[in-house]
């Protein structure tokens, strides 16, 4: 049987037309046709009359299970939210009260039309087992730091990250990476270790890098080489590798990340809110070929998982650091938050509207006053839409997200148990 | 009879505490009493337990009838934009479809929490019409340019604003204010005319000011004085004032501006969007006692009319810009977005929760999960709320938004006016 989303404006993404009125028609998992799709026998159809048919939106940097300490020590200075703050909460973090973290962030995640995220966190098994619960795909990143995490200590993290990236190995929603933090906390013997994980397994390996000045000028005075480089004498610069915020690049940064092949993930409302100053060369990465995607970081610092924010301040933000209006149209930003980070996952069967892709698909109100008159849907999308006029989602073609209300998720009890988990970390 | 609001997040915006659990009685267009109110006799209640309630939003500049080119022509040089998309669209303007327009503006901003207004357009009567109407508080400016507007040709636009001013002085939702456009379109004679207006019936003078760099350039180029002196020297200058933008100030033009006791809109979507390039000096106007408040400006560069992603962007956009977390913090940014904004418009009995004050007031949903936990309700306010989580909406007492639902205007015919009258302007 197939599900044909019927009658909407489907967002294409093709060069010629940005958008089509018309169908899109599921089997299974999977995309089977696009655009003037009849109506046929035993359909189940869902009527998009009036709204936006779009690819599910791709998250490609967070910590889920810090929705937990969301608007816990704003506006502070970087030191004082991680030693006063974040820190000393996160260290009585258990597997549970990671998953009550994990499964908020779900639920705000696919209500706001993101279908896959690229996370980043302790408890990593936690992170796994909710998303496969709420049916949402994850590229579950398992830590390594120098000095340990909340789950396990340092001699013990590389031999568990590698159990972990072998159980969870091929599974269809749930892909393990493996997640040095940055080159600041992690030497190269930790670094090294990710690398050979990564290459071993054929996993991608998810770092930060040149996020702040402070750490490209200590991670230079200490190694001798800049977060880039640092990366790449360590085995850690490959085409599995995705790089999260690069917020301080030099352009022969930006040529070795491309010659690489590496994937970056651009995360502009946490730099701004933490202000780490660099602006990421974002055109110069595109023009360079580099895959590039959205990332909204963790709560902590946003304070929301909602890439549809993310793609507006992408939009507004080089263009306003470039002083160039045409600086990253919304076409662009769109093509980012959906594809791009795809893309970045490797997988070109997902962020987009086409036969034989992956049905992630996000049904869109379009009748907001907000929302109208309706020039051009692309626009719209980018500039005008918010993540709460998603209505329905569908990831691997089952619907997880129906008229705004979750199916997957028991939302009173999802937001109870975060309330009660959160009370516990900051109390 | 009284209205009472209870058992919510009170939003007091005193410096001790930012909030409290208690009530907000409302009597009349007056709120009578903050906090721990009691229940009487005959009180309507409206209950508010778990959600925030908080003063309307002030959105301090804005051309309502703008939304009806919402996302027509985005992505484009300045130049491109006016020349090709605005100026033509704008010249096929008429009262009825302005209305159309200023309808739809009316409905996006009660939707979003915003209950007054500072606009600035032709047909400037309807704007006044559509706001009384839709029981919402206006501060209609009627525009002045050298070479006419769509609504009247030169030589009838100085006895035609003070025809307006007149008609309109002294009442309670309309206030008129006269709006030269800016000191590259108004020469010396029409500024002094509008400066004239403004002393001798008392009402506020509404400018663009220091936009682009294009603008300081050839107002000193032609003038011999950049945009603020130039205002100052005929007449422009003055308590009295309202000036939009303000990116690319002197510091001496900061202090002059404070001297004068000008109040400042601070726009910053639509100053990135555009990339003006200038960033306000936000800190350093407050610092110097100016009057400080947002604005959307009009939906064709924003492209949204929503208070609540202003604020948030206006702390993200000052923390990046200082590389500093701790500039504009969330309590700074909602008071720009209500006491500030009011204050900038004369109004001290408007946007502020207190006994005494006018009874503009929002009550929001804060059980999305984007909103929980709940650790400080201001930083959620700023960087985690929507406008769509606006429920309900009081303007003077009344209630103009109820679970959502507009009442005082008729949604689904708004929307179809808008769309049929956008078809008109670019067709």
């Amino acid at each position: 049987m197939a599900l044909l989303l019927e009658g909407g404006t489907v967002i294409t993404q093709d060069a010629q037309r940005r958008a089509l009125r018309g169908s899109v028609r599921v089997e299974g998992a999977r995309i089977v046709a696009v655009g003037d799709v009849r109506r046929e026998r035993g359909d189940e159809v869902l009527d998009c009359t009036g709204k936006l048919v779009l690819p599910g939106f791709v998250n490609l940097h967070t910590h889920s299970p810090m929705t937990l300490l969301r608007g816990y020590g704003d506006d502070l200075l970087l030191e004082d939210w991680l030693q006063r703050r974040i820190w000393p909460a996160e260290a009585k973090l258990t597997a549970e009260l990671t998953r009550a973290g994990a499964d908020l962030a779900l639920l705000e995640m696919l209500l706001s039309g993101t279908t896959s995220f690229a996370d980043m966190y302790f408890f990593t098994d936690s992170i796994a087992q909710a998303s496969l619960a709420a049916g949402m795909r994850c590229w579950a990143g398992f830590p390594l730091l120098d000095f340990g995490t909340p789950e396990c200590p340092p001699e013990q993290m590389v031999p568990r990250c590698e159990d972990f990236v072998k159980r969870w190995l091929g599974h269809p929603l749930v892909t393990p990476v493996v997640a040095p933090h940055a080159t600041y906390t992690c030497g190269p013997g930790t670094l090294q270790q990710a690398a050979r994980i990564s290459r071993q397994h054929n996993v991608l390996l998810h770092t930060h890098c040149s996020e702040t000045r402070g750490e490209v000028y200590d991670v230079q005075a200490k190694h001798g080489a800049r977060p880039v480089e640092q990366l790449a004498r360590n085995g850690c610069l490959t085409e599995r590798t995705l790089l999260a915020h690069c917020g301080w690049l030099t352009k022969e940064e930006v040529r070795s990340i491309a010659r690489a092949g590496a994937g970056v993930a651009h995360c502009p409302v946490s730099n701004l809110k933490l202000a780490t100053g660099g602006t990421m060369p974002l055109p110069e990465l595109l023009a360079a070929g580099t895959r590039v995607g959205l990332g909204t970081d963790g709560a902590a610092s946003n304070n929301t998982l909602d890439v549809v924010e993310t793609m507006k301040l992408t939009a507004l933000l080089h263009k306003h650091h470039r002083w160039d209006p045409t600086a990253i149209p919304a076409q662009v930003a769109l093509d980012l938050a959906t594809r791009g980070g795809a893309d970045a996952l490797g997988r070109s069967d997902l962020g987009r509207l086409e036969p034989g892709a992956q049905a992630d698909i996000v049904v869109l109100d379009a009748q907001a006053a907000r929302m109208q008159p309706m020039h051009d849907p692309v626009s719209q999308l980018v500039y005008a839409a918010r993540g709460t006029d998603v209505e329905t989602v569908l990831v691997q073609g089952k619907v997880v997200v129906r008229d705004r209300i979750p199916l997957t998720l028991d939302a009173p009890r999802v937001l109870q148990r975060a309330r009660d988990a959160a009370h516990r970390l900051v109390s």
